[in-house]
């Protein structure tokens, strides 16, 4: 198996089910916002669920081992990564599972058809426009600003690819709540839940998980602090479990 | 002084320069919340602020207390809790930095006129609606209920009271956060800060303190949780000096 990595990729363990997945250092690894988004959505049995912007396909895979659903889709519009992705999804024998598809968030719901899906997952862009640093690889960047899409078009997106009731899954910014919280609303996918993760008890959010409803009534659950690492700066408990190491 | 008390009335030490504050348990006494939006709101010199549904002055008193403010007025329409409220001014000798007006928060920006404060502060009815608990007393079921002005009322008024980059204070329920932030922005009152209070580091968060900007640029600082009680029941260290107990 380890003769489907090419140069400057390596296999991390997911410590979940004996799963790898392929990353290229130098060009994109996940981060605990991936696994944090993976640990916070729910598909269940019979559900299918689509990953917007999958990267090397982590949300998938991550959801296949953690969830009893039907089926698991991620989009990615960078092809290095979307191959990335379905090599690890064929080192981990999910082929029946999980599908990897290149092509544009922009054109999410003429790709898959309206109201295909009864998940939606996705990590996008947190910075707003081309800004931000210039030294980052392409890769990156595109990861980590919006370039490439926006969290408008994400949201138009995942209301039409949302059947009705269909739940919407992100990892997002806290600085960006306000304008988060309306554009769902606006867009058809009303918040239901939140969570805010902090890095010490003592410090400011650095991430927040939302969870949406297509066509949900108002009323939203704020879920208690998730909080990262004890103050001598080992993972908490919860993060521990989060993280398959308890 | 003593002698300024009616029936059923009874004088409550404020904890801070030896304040006391007039309040009549059967009918409404200030919580948590009036504590919390006192020490999370600030007046800088020179600056006015006005209280909207000020009840037995609470937030006037405090704020005159915590902050070099010009001047405080706090707005009330039930005019038994305004009497009160003008009762607790005088004992406490703040004719000249605290007035208390009996007035509709709908009607406030017509009583005041434009752009005529620095700054605002409220601690509205939390419940959507007419319903709810109705063995309530009049006095509380109004400070609790969106009967006599609801969300809407007070960012609209508030908009239109506050001077340029002028603040809005407000503490609210976190299950109404969407509506909440979407409205602010609509409004005019770009959400700055927000603070989840959280009764236990492992429990939901039961109020949320935000900080708006007449005219502010869309970016939110969320700041550390603020825990009310350790495991054992205390008050965390936080509290007790909110509370000036420490």
């Amino acid at each position: 198996m380890m003769n489907s990595l090419k140069p400057n990729e390596r296999l991390d363990d997911l410590m979940i089910k004996g799963y790898e997945i392929i990353q290229s250092p130098g060009r994109f690894c996940f981060g605990m916002d991936a696994i944090l988004l993976s640990s916070f959505a729910t598909v269940k049995k019979n559900e299918t669920a689509l990953d917007l912007g999958s990267g090397t396909g982590i949300l998938p895979i991550l959801l296949e081992a953690k969830n009893e659903g039907a089926h698991y889709t991620g989009l990615e519009i960078q092809e290095e990564s979307a191959d990335m992705a379905r090599r690890s999804v064929r080192h981990n024998h999910l082929q029946d599972k999980v599908d990897i598809i290149t092509g544009d968030i922009k054109e999410a719901s003429a790709i898959f058809g309206a109201a295909s899906f009864h998940v939606i997952t996705t990590n996008p862009p947190y910075m707003i426009g081309d800004h931000g640093l210039k030294n980052e690889n392409e890769a990156l960047y595109i990861a980590r600003h919006e370039v490439l899409c926006t969290l408008d078009d994400i949201l138009r997106e995942s209301a039409r690819l949302l059947k009705p009731k269909g739940r919407f899954y992100m990892i997002h910014r806290p600085f960006r709540l306000p304008e988060i919280l309306s554009k769902m609303t606006a867009a058809g996918i009303e918040p239901k839940r939140m969570r805010l993760v902090y890095p010490f008890v003592d410090k400011e959010p650095n991430m927040v998980l939302l969870e949406g409803l297509r066509g949900g009534n108002p009323r939203m659950k704020v879920e208690p602090p998730l909080i990262s690492y004890e103050q001598d700066g080992k993972y908490t408990e919860e993060m521990m479990k989060i993280y398959g190491m308890d």
